[in-house]
C-alpha cells in the first residue's frame, strides 16, 4: 500500500499503528521518529526491520505517509520541521483527540492543505507507552476522519483505506461536530473521573480515614479512567476548552437538579433519570461498544 | 453453624447468600421469603432443599438467623411483621447500603435492639435478580458490620462468623462513619454516572446526533455504573441525602476549580490533579480492589 511510512511518536497509539502496519504489510519500510530513549529501546525489540530517524530532515521527503502520534502539544514544533522537507506527494495524518486545533494548524501551514488529512482513532486506555501497544488495538473501533472541501478527495480515500487495513470502522465528520461530541462522550467523563478521585483524596485528608480500600462500591471504575496519561489529557482539556467548559456547565446543572430531587424525595423524577440510563447502557452493548458481562467480567479473572 | 436461616428477599444479594450458605453448609435448613413470582420460580431451581415461606408468621420464631436483603424501602414493613413473631434467641442482619436509617429502625423496635446486627457487604454490580447470584459473590470482599455499645457482643461475633464463612473480609464501623465514607466511594460515583448519562441523552436530543456509538472514549464505563437497579439507588440517595448532598457540593466545587484551571491553562494545578489520581489507581490495585489489566481486560474477551 505504501513504500515508506514514518510514525512520529511511538507510545501506545504509535506502536499499535506500527505493529498493525507490520502485521498487515501496509508498507515496505517503516520508519519511527521517537525522542524517548526508553521508548526507542522498547520499539527496537518489536521487529528488526523497523528503521529509525534521529531527526526530522531531508529523509522525510521520501515518506508516502507520515502519522503523528506524539502528544498534541508537540505537533506545532514537529509540523514546522516537517513542512521544510515534506514532498507534495506525501500524505500526513494524525491521531489527536481534538480536531479544531489540528485544522487550525493546517491552515497556518499552507504546504499541508492538500496532504494533511486529520484522523482520530477511538482506541485508548489508561496505560501508555509502546509496551502496551497491540496490533489489534484499532480492530472494530471507530476511527473518525475529517472531511473538508479543501482536502484532497483522493487523499481522504487513501487515509480511509489505511485505517480500514488496521481494522477500524471509519466515519467522516467535521472538526466542529467532532470536538462537541467528544467533549461529552470522552472529555467530560475523564475530567469527572479525575475530579471524583480528587474529591475522595480531599475527604481522606480531612477525615484522616483510609476510604480508598472501600472503592469497590463504585470509585474503582472511575479510578481506571482517572489513571490516564496526564500530558495527553491536559492537552485535550486545553485545546477543547470551550466545549469542555460548556459540558461541565450542563453537567453541573443536572447535578443541581438531582440534588433538589433528592432533597424533596421526588420519586418520579429520580426514577426517570435512573431508568433512562439503563436504556443507554443497553444501546451501548447492542452497538458493541462494551461487553455485557456484569462488572466487566472482572469477577471472572 | 445454624439450624434455620431465613433469607428475606432473594435478588442478586439474597440469592448469593443463599448459594454461599448452601455451599458452605452454614445452616441445616434454609428458608426464603420472596414476593416476586418470577424470582421465586428461579430460586426453586437452585436447590431442591430450599424451603419457602409464603408469609411472615409464627414460623419466624424458629429461625436462628434472618437476613434482610430486599430493597431498603421495604424494611419498615417487614420489620414490623417480624417483631411480632421473632424470638429473642434469633439473630437478624441486613445488607442495606446505608446504615443510619437501619440504626433508627432498630431504635424504633425495642425487641430488635440486642438481636439485630446491621451489616453491609460491598459486593454489587449493575445487574440484579437471582439469576445473577453467585456463591462466591462475597469472597475476598469487604463486609462492614456495625458496632455499638447497645448491641450484644456475642451476636456481633456470630454475624462476623457468618460473613467470614461466606468468604468476606469483615470490618467494624459506626453508622455515621459508614454513611459518610460510602457517600464518597459509592453513592457519589453512582449519581455522577447517572447524571453523566443524562447529560449525554440531553446532548443527543438537542443536537439530533447519535453520540452513544462513540462511547468507547469514556462514557461506556459510566454507563455500566448507571445501569444499576433504580429502586435500590433511589432508596440509597433518599436515605443518605445529607451526606450525598454534601458530597455533591464538594464535587461541584472541585469541578468549578477545574474549569477555572482549564480556562487559564493553569498547567501546574491541572497536572497535579491528574498525577495524583494515578497514585490512587495504584493504591486501589495494590489493595486488590480492582484488577490491573488495561481497560479491565475487556479487549481480551
Amino acid at each position: 500500500m505504501f513504500k515508506n511510512i514514518l510514525i512520529v511518536g511511538c507510545g501506545l497509539i504509535g506502536s499499535s499503528i506500527l505493529r498493525g502496519s507490520i502485521n498487515k504489510k501496509i508498507s515496505k519500510n517503516i520508519y519511527v521518529f521517537e525522542k524517548s530513549k526508553k521508548n526507542t529501546s522498547f520499539v527496537k525489540k518489536i521487529d528488526k526491520k523497523i528503521k529509525f530517524l534521529n531527526r526530522i530532515d531531508h529523509k522525510v521527503s521520501d515518506m508516502d505517509l507520515i502519522v503523528l502520534s506524539t502528544h498534541m502539544s508537540q505537533y506545532n514544533n514537529i509540523v514546522k520541521k516537517l513542512q521544510r522537507y515534506i514532498s507534495s506527494k506525501s500524505l500526513i495524518t494524525d491521531t489527536a483527540s481534538t480536531k479544531r486545533n489540528i485544522e487550525n494548524l493546517i491552515k497556518r501551514n499552507k504546504k499541508l492543505k492538500k496532504i494533511f488529512i486529520p484522523s482520530h482513532p477511538i482506541a485508548g486506555s489508561e496505560v501508555s507507552g509502546p509496551e502496551f501497544g497491540n496490533k489489534d488495538l484499532f480492530k472494530d473501533k471507530w476511527c473518525i476522519i475529517l472531511k473538508k472541501d479543501s482536502y484532497s478527495r483522493k487523499n481522504i480515500k487513501r487515509i480511509e483505506k489505511f485505517w480500514k487495513k488496521l481494522g477500524s470502522k471509519t466515519i467522516f465528520m467535521n472538526a466542529i461536530d467532532h470536538d462537541k461530541i467528544f467533549s461529552i462522550t470522552s472529555h467530560l467523563p475523564h475530567l469527572i473521573a479525575y475530579n471524583l478521585v480528587k474529591t475522595a483524596i480531599d475527604f481522606q485528608k480531612k477525615n484522616k480515614q483510609n476510604i480508598i480500600k472501600y472503592s469497590a462500591g463504585g470509585l474503582r471504575d472511575f479510578s481506571r479512567t482517572a489513571a490516564s496519561n496526564e500530558i495527553m489529557w491536559r492537552d485535550i482539556f486545553f485545546s477543547n476548552k470551550d466545549n469542555v467548559i460548556n459540558s461541565i456547565n450542563i453537567f453541573i446543572k443536572n447535578l443541581n437538579n438531582f440534588k433538589k430531587f433528592i432533597k424533596n424525595e421526588n420519586n418520579k423524577n429520580i426514577l426517570k433519570i435512573l431508568k433512562n440510563s439503563k436504556k443507554v447502557r443497553k444501546q451501548i452493548i447492542d452497538l458493541k461498544q462494551d461487553i455485557s458481562k456484569p462488572n466487566f467480567g472482572r469477577d471472572l479473572f
